[in-house]
């Protein structure tokens, strides 16, 4: 018996249908003895319907009015969820942020939770009532209803788990687990029992789309165990006991994680773009004079590689940027040019970030050197490099993504055989 | 300078154009030195799709979820709407039903408005900033939202004017006020300048679909003048300044009503159907016999009619119930039978009600022997009466209806010339 919070996303509770597919599975979990609290989003399309309207509307608007609108569609889903369960005979009920509260700054639109005033929830789950909370929203000090940005809701359930005290936090998605590369790409692809935090914040941040970053912070930094797994397996089905691993991928502290292997897996970006300023005058305050403009712009600068010319005198220096940020980025670097000085802009949207993460990195040496050779073996042009303690990113052109992400997961073993 | 509240329904309010209109019409009232509440509905097909998916997740459900489901729509009208405001440049702010609050009392699903705490709302309104109110909704003593029954944003709307002593509450629709009669039916209908409250809660209960009766009701007890106009006129067009009658039909005390006519208007219903009891033993006790089991399921009986037989003995008795409850009245009078003593039950759908209303009438006689003159030349056959103060209403048979209306609508001198 423990407490649990379960966060059902948008494509599991598109419809009637599968929010009473969802209630059979929160239903299993309270038949084994389980106090449960849920997470929902919106159904899918929901909110990017609601979004839409307020841009419509005005494309500049007040963040205000915006959260109003856009954190009805979890609402709709909790009271819709609520009624399902009861309607199998699981006593529950439905709260809104405000209810509860779950109180969050000021910062409309992309709020951030201050506190969750646990005490009446903790009450109610021990007298074996669900609570269906609706997630991506909270409270702000001005007593009006605050969201906190796309995808909130996983940030909403860890942060419940937290406040809760809660063994773990199952996420339910579309997906049954965070895996060792794409499975489009890679076949061979297997899914992770489980993964440290550490991991998968460089999985998370560089495109492997299962979670949002902010809420593999928040567990990190709470301890909140998560389970990511499928919401469209039989929900029927009882949970193995014991010692057994549990369905899915868990995300924990490294030191749960016994059997530490060098690379965990394998990631891709093809959101960002590569900006090349050719001919730069190579003297001190250069780089402030290029990201200084960038940065005020608020644009995210990632990789950034800088080739000294041969006289000393000139260089040239090549960065990344969100491909989203791509047009803006060019003009306001032709704008601030006579400041900078350099002769020529170039640039790109094909390219591609390749990333190897892994714990085990830390304690390995030469796994950058057998990335490398692999690369340049399959005639793998490297464009720029970054590294961490758990992580190599490489940068290269976008029509060698697919090798190169099958290329490197076979080299570190990762494939199922 | 005066306080208004603006109410406009789902019709009003379909989508981002039409909630742009919306917000020309209130920035025209602003313009005009008015302080203005605005109370919304959802946009129009939004609550019904709300409604079928908790019927269709379970026939039964808990009212509160139910209410927490439903009252979405107008959160997102409400927030949509200050958007717009703003955008034309008019400060605004949307309010939800527990953020006022409008504190309601226990009974989800069709909760009544207990108290509207004003003082906020007032002092903002001083400073010049729109209130945009969520119609239908309000708080209830266990801190849920409380929808007030379907139609519930017109009493949203008078609740809002009583509460800030507004001078009018401006109820916008898609009709330019309230009719002698039906205007698909009668051709040379016309529009009335004032109708009092009294005249408007027969023409409301009837079937002029115009305005919810408990927003009337609640209108006549506060004495908040109500004026029924349309949002499909242009938006732009000042008010007729001073004396001048405004555009659309106003509701108000029949003090306010210099001119009385006799006759104010003919309505009709086509929702009742009629239920005949033949050879009944005529004895007391016999009608509670009858009555009891409909008021006990719930049904509303109306219109009631007994013959008395010649030998005295044995009695029909005719009585009209909503078309919705006649299958349903037709079981439980089925199942009493024994008890009851009836020989036959018949019944029809077939039927229609054609009310005369008028406060005039109460100072002038032969009103209703008129009605039945003018009907007979007509051939129609009249199978009950009711009369009130100020209404006449038969029962005849349904492909009458438009003939009787029409007649009758001539007969008071109603017709446009």
């Amino acid at each position: 018996m423990a407490r649990l919070v379960m966060k059902f996303g948008g494509t599991s509770l598109t419809d009637v249908r599968h929010i009473r597919n969802v209630a059979r599975h929160v239903k299993r979990e309270v038949a084994a003895g389980h106090q449960v609290a849920v997470v929902v989003s919106a159904m899918a399309g929901t909110t990017n319907q609601l979004v839409a309207w307020t841009a419509e509307m005005a494309p500049l608007h007040d963040a205000r009015e915006y959260d109003t609108v856009v954190a009805s569609g979890e609402q709709i889903t909790s009271g819709l969820l609520a009624i399902a369960l009861q309607d199998v005979g699981v006593e529950a009920r439905s709260w809104q942020g405000w209810q509860i509260p779950i109180k969050t700054d000021a910062a409309h639109g992309a709020a951030r939770i201050v506190e969750i005033v646990s005490d009446r929830l903790i009450e109610r789950l021990a007298r074996g009532q669900v609570a269906v909370v609706s997630g991506f929203q909270g409270v702000a000090p001005d007593n009006r209803i605050a969201t906190l940005g796309r995808g909130g809701s996983d940030t909403s359930a860890v942060a419940l788990a937290a406040a809760l005290n809660a063994a773990r936090c199952d996420i339910y998605t579309d997906v049954d687990g965070v895996y060792t590369s794409d499975p489009r790409i890679v076949q061979k692809a297997r899914r992770l029992a489980r993964v440290s935090y550490e991991e998968m914040l460089e999985m998370a941040s560089l495109g492997a789309k299962v979670l949002q970053v902010r809420s593999v912070e928040l567990a990190m930094v709470h301890g909140v165990r998560i389970l990511v797994r499928s919401s469209f397996t039989e929900p029927g089905a009882p949970e193995l006991a014991g010692g057994n691993e549990p369905p899915g991928t868990l995300i924990c502290d490294e030191d749960e994680i016994v059997e530490k292997k060098i690379v965990s897996g394998i990631a891709y970006s093809k959101d960002e773009a590569e900006i090349s300023l050719r001919r730069l005058a190579d003297k001190p305050g250069v780089a402030a004079a290029v990201f200084g403009p960038l940065a005020a712009a608020d644009i995210n600068v990632d990789m950034i590689v800088q080739n000294i010319s041969e006289d000393g005198t000139l260089t040239d220096l090549t960065f990344t940027v969100p491909t989203a940020d791509y047009e803006r980025s060019h003009a306001v670097l032709e704008r601030a040019k006579d400041q900078i000085g350099y002769e020529i802009i170039q640039g790109s949207t094909e390219i591609a970030k390749v990333s190897v993460i892994g714990i085990g990195m830390r304690s390995h040496a030469g796994v950058a050197a057998d990335c490398f050779k692999a690369l340049a073996a399959k005639g793998i042009n490297i464009r720029a490099i970054t590294t961490s303690e758990i992580k190599i990113s490489v940068l290269i052109e976008a029509p060698y993504t697919e090798l190169a992400v099958r290329t490197l997961h076979s080299l570190y073993g990762l494939d199922n055989t």
